[in-house]
């Protein structure tokens, strides 16, 4: 166990579910639910069936996977087949998944009765650094990001990094952005280890308790975001606002990780002129970003429809924008305005390189 | 002020408004919205909009009154209105209504942008003493009442006695019902002063002040509903399943107040069974509200229809009927397991009288 916060406890497995079934067997409840997508029925779902199989019964639920389905529709099929199964109060759901499922389950789990118990079994990168951690939850609403949803903790989140061996190298790299980020904001000796070893699904594991429990700690210090958790936010102000944009086009979906880089790489050079960023450090974390990340191509967007998604940023107060943004590598400060204009700076000096 | 409890006061107002306008000057927000139906819009929002138009520039937000309104389609316009109004996480729901718009608002308001502050003005008196206090907000789904929703606590709850005078005979014993209620789960002297004088529009503010308090001081005991909590169900289980059977019909709607009387009689006659309540006592109790209340017209409705509603019910554990039962005037117990066939039996009593 790496910490304990507000009711949610964080597992790691030892490549089995021991730890898993342990817990099942101390917080008995009515029924047991394990919300997946195709992808986790198919390379995940039978690991947990038959582990769990001696003690616990369990109720698949199966939703679509991709981030177009994290919307309110998908949760209304959510609680009606959990009222279809009868489950009542006292039931459980196991999101098992990515950040889509997690998101969604934790929001539906939350809701359904006013609210059962839930545990997020993340079974990518993203997942376990970032998405199943810290109570977030909710849904997209017309290609706005999370904007339905609610901070409720999950009794449990269970990490097997087993699951890590079933992801593509572009998902890998979806959840590496966050460990980034994770030393960027916080922790200058995580940033530095990463620049020195190139990451692989076999290297990881020391890597990802750190970023885990950077994240832990700064969700205990400050569940509800009133303050500090809002580091937590670099590079989404605007990775979010790039996201919504591409959701509502045609064109190739961008991964969350994707986008965020992309936001870091702009918000490091907002750093710089709002927050006292160094240009030899900015230069560092931008060149390695792209190195490392590569870079996206955003010339077909509309910076006005980008302006439009950036001004839903939960971030923002009285209108304006509000920025959480670097001081120096590991170290972030937050509600920060940032003007229009530079937003504009620094989107065409991404675009023209 | 009555109470605070999980940061939700409640603000009794003195014929003006003016202790909210003190209230709202304290806890600035970047913008107010008042959440209203079709009637509150017209009877109750130009008090209020008069009193704050000195200090505060308001946006009205509109949904059609009615229990059928409540439902998750209604709650996706509101979020699309205060997106569309650019509502930033600062912003701030009033919600101006009954309990279909306190329990919508409340839950509108609760997981937009994972969460603005709200504060309830309940316009009925079912509102009142009942569903705009405690925190419990949400929507039915598929005719299962209350089906989705949290437990998310106002910052305030304003009663306003004079909007009593826009209720007609039928809406004010709707908000009785629970009055009575309050009495039989937790108060004999409040039900016997409800039984001494006929309670109307002009002698209601004592009572109403008791009533207020009996539901503060039982949810602030346990917030989450996870064990006393539950006696505020008392006449719920069933009533809640009839109303549900109905919703679900043709013919005439049924409030929620007239539904748990007949739920409080069918419930007594259970408390009978399996609470030890006394004959004379449960006699006092079902004669009283069927002389104050008269009785319902279920003929038409199928016991296994109604039966199907009731296994929905929040109480229930491993699928056993779980029911907050009497075992005495003023004092209730709950967590109490009841078999099928009492239910059909005390079902078949009440028709046949």
């Amino acid at each position: 166990m790496i910490d304990q916060l507000k009711g949610s406890r964080i597992l790691f497995a030892e490549n089995n579910f021991d730890s898993l079934i342990d817990f099942l067997n101390d917080n008995s409840s009515s029924q047991i639910f394990v919300l997946t997508d195709e992808n986790t029925r198919k390379h995940c779902l039978p690991l947990i069936t038959h582990a769990l199989k001696n003690n616990f019964t369990i109720n698949n639920i199966e939703i679509e996977s991709g981030e177009h389905n994290k919307k309110i529709e998908t949760c209304i099929f959510v609680w009606n087949k959990l009222s279809e199964f009868g489950a009542d109060k006292n039931s459980l759901l196991i999101n098992l998944g990515g950040g889509v499922v997690t998101d969604i389950g934790g929001f539906v789990a939350s809701t359904y009765l006013r609210g059962i118990n839930f545990i997020n079994i993340p079974t990518s990168l993203m997942g376990m650094v970032d998405a199943s951690i810290g109570g977030k939850n909710g849904v997209d609403r017309d290609s706005i990001k999370n904007q339905i949803g609610l901070i409720s903790f999950p009794l449990l989140v269970f990490i097997f990094p087993e699951f890590l061996k079933t992801l593509n190298d572009r998902n890998f790299k979806n959840g590496l952005a966050e460990i980034y980020k994770h030393g960027l904001i916080a922790d200058k000796n995580l940033w530095n280890r990463l620049l020195l070893n190139k990451i692989n699904r076999t290297n990881i594991k020391e890597i990802l308790v750190s970023a885990i429990e950077i994240k832990s700690s700064i969700v205990s210090e400050d569940p509800f975001e009133l303050g500090k958790r809002k580091i937590l936010n670099f590079g989404h102000s605007i990775g979010h606002a790039l996201e919504s944009c591409l959701l509502n086009s045609e064109g190739q979906q961008l991964f969350h990780g994707e986008a965020i880089v992309a936001g870091m790489i702009m918000e490091t050079w907002l750093s710089e002129k709002y927050c006292g960023l160094t240009p030899e450090e900015s230069n560092e974390i931008t060149n390695n970003l792209f190195t490392i990340f590569g870079k996206e191509n955003f010339s077909q967007l509309d910076f006005d429809e980008f302006l439009g998604y950036l001004k839903h940023d939960k971030k923002n107060q009285h209108q304006q924008f509000n920025f959480s943004l670097l001081n120096a590598i590991g170290s972030c400060k937050w509600n920060i305005p940032v003007s229009k204009s530079d937003v504009k700076i620094v989107f065409d000096r991404y675009n023209a390189i």
